[in-house]
């Protein structure tokens, strides 16, 4: 596909080169940009050393359209960007009286005493433009040098992404001004990659514009349709005939094409019908409420969650039957059945929700391996449990595995789709 | 910090860019380089185009003693890697008879015709030497230029790791002359970046080496130090007393150097002391609980949780008084107490824990604003609450500190140190 603009980001910070650390700012900022069709040809990932900096932001500067880095912001001594990148430009740094007296308003606002360290946060690069955050001390900076454009935005992802989309993304669409490029995600749960891939595959190759990438992660596989064209609208009209025939062939497994994760879908699927529900969470340990409350408003639909990790909670909480403990075991189907009905009955609610499993990585056998997990739900309907076994990747994993799984299972019980 | 050497790493792969796509080969060689006591000042992540490679390898020829490239060395068009840095080096390529053989020798050993475009994979820089890819067609360079050295490595990791490891990180070893770099790394829980920074600056800043970053996050900040010396013992000296000076300095406020996280930390001193708790949460909705149930052998020590979202489930699971949730408000001190104190009174346990908030965005007002919390610790000593103020960073970020708050008030508590 052919880009307006070529653009080089720097993440800057030496504890993103620390082995183990993943740099996700940039990964962002690429799908942000492609969306306004501007190609990112570099991204660099640089220790806060002042002379590497400078140097990086003069290569950018002769090579790319648009530079934008992250990080190196704030108050600390190893907070270097805005000397360096006013190094490369060679244009002063001045001390903004504005910025400073915002940020002395914003420490008085949370009854805090400003360290002098954080003065340095008011320092802006001659001719920039600042770029206001509310979410945190250090402003950005955007100058625009002979048609090129530099960005610097902060590194925390919280602050630099509102910042980015809000006060920078426009700017850019404006100044690309001609092709776009769309991309639309579509999400399934419960479902192993390859058998997505098995389904989808004879349908997404007759495609060359939308190309079709297909992503899986642990409990959920997605599917990226990327279509450029003349206009935003062809490009959407050009992915919604190829995402209507992957819908088709997946038959009702595809939950998302907005960008909503399960728990926001199955949220608003509850607030629709006006359902309230209990969870009862044994191996999940209270994954399964935090995931469902974690969005605004939590409070219409969730009446209450419970963690019984102990037998004794089960019993005296649910009423499970401690005669059905001893003889099924806790990792049972009737005790997940037990525990839907029981958080269900207890909280007065329309829907209950069941999980107990072993999340490892002790506590297996031969009959009960770890990874198993039994998921009940109890509706005006009946209740029905669902048998899962996870074997890969270690307790998180089965963990948040189990969770999609019971959220997947409402889902279609919403819905009124058969059982899978 | 004098490190003996200094690497640069270039990842060659548009599809590398691709917004999901995350690079994990930089991360494994940063990782094995510092074991040898060089340090990675730079990542680079390039599209597959020529100039920008050749301008990549000449400006990391200029700063580092180290250059590393991955990907880039296949039969395709887009394989630039080899021309790129034999142009940036200012020699030529040469078409090597050997390696052409071996090349043809494991087409025919797998049955394949070999297609001419595969040729090119036998070019080799001048001067390099070559290395062997016993499981893949792309041979690795190595080239030492004025003591600065060069190394084309293959793309897929499976080909580079071994690759890297067998056959250029005994070179680097014996070069690097056994210098090692240890980094330990400090964490503190509930403090703002600039508090601990204007408490450890005048300590940290008197060494040169450890170097010593401070990375802030979510309800915690990070201290990194790092010590090169002639081995890891030495190293470890140096650490070893910057971080007794920094932790008289934070006073009981380091949590960890050992890479632990702080729910692991507090389950740990749980374990230890052989006590059990019971959570009450009505803001974060079961995030604390399944924090603490995400290590294993959780439960040792946790015997339940509840998610009490609704007022019913605060009065029926906890006991607490209407008339008191009337009066007060569900958000309020008395509540968060009477939770804690119902908790662990309902599950017999030692430890009761209550946390009731407003995570917003909506249902903040001018007395309550979004993201005040009360965090209740009822124990045999009796109970205490703290009120803590979140005001940054939206629902999900004053849901995590609200919990982070709760372990580091747990944490204290357990080790007799003085509330905050």
């Amino acid at each position: 596909m052919a880009l307006s603009f070529r653009a080089e980001i720097l993440a800057v910070g030496s504890e993103l080169l620390a082995p183990e650390r993943q740099e996700t700012n940039a990964s962002y900022l690429t799908g942000r940009l492609l969306e306004v069709g501007v190609g990112v040809a570099a991204r660099l990932t640089l220790a806060d050393d002042r002379a590497l900096l400078e140097s990086a932001f003069r290569i950018a500067l002769g090579r790319a359209e648009v530079v934008l880095s992250t990080g190196g912001l704030g108050p600390t001594e190893d907070d270097l960007t805005r000397e360096a990148a006013a190094a490369a430009l060679g244009r002063p740094l001045r001390r903004d009286p504005a910025v400073l007296e915002a940020l002395r308003q914003r420490f008085a606002r949370f009854k805090r005493v400003m360290a002098p360290v954080n003065e340095k946060q008011a320092d802006v690069i001659e001719g920039a433009r600042v770029l206001v955050n509310p979410l945190g001390t250090a402003p950005g900076q955007l100058l625009d040098v002979d048609g090129r454009l530099v960005v610097l935005l902060p590194g925390p992802p919280h602050e630099m992404k509102p910042m980015f989309d809000e006060q920078v993304l426009p700017l850019l669409r404006q100044q690309a001004g001609g092709r776009a490029i769309v991309t639309r995600i579509l999400r399934i749960a419960s479902m192993a990659e390859s058998d997505v891939e098995q389904l989808v595959a004879p349908i997404y190759t007759r495609f060359s514009n939308p190309t079709t990438t297909i992503l899986g992660g642990a409990g959920q596989v997605e599917l990226h349709l990327t279509a450029e064209a003349a206009s935003a609208e062809d490009a959407a009209a050009r992915i919604d005939e190829l995402a209507a025939a992957i819908r088709q062939a997946l038959a009702g497994r595809v939950y998302s094409e907005d960008g909503r994760e399960l728990p926001e879908v199955v949220a608003g699927l509850l607030k629709e019908r006006r359902l309230t529900m209990a969870v009862a969470e044994s191996c999940t340990g209270g994954l399964l409420a935090a995931r469902l409350t974690d969005g605004a408003g939590a409070s219409e639909f969730l009446e209450r969650g419970y963690v019984t990790y102990s037998n004794r909670s089960k019993v005296e909480l649910l009423g499970v039957d401690p005669v059905l403990l001893e003889r099924a075991g806790a990792v049972s189907e009737e005790v997940a059945a037990s525990m839907a009905a029981g958080a269900r009955r207890a909280a007065g609610a329309d829907v209950g929700v069941g999980i107990t499993g072993i999340a490892g990585p002790g506590g297996g056998t031969a009959d009960k391996p770890v990874g198993l997990v039994f998921i009940a739900l109890d509706g005006a309907a009946g209740t029905r449990v669902r048998r899962a076994h996870f074997p890969y990747g270690g307790r998180q994993r089965v963990r948040f595995q189990a969770s999609q799984a019971a959220l997947e299972m409402l889902r279609r019980g919403l819905l009124g789709l058969a059982p899978l």
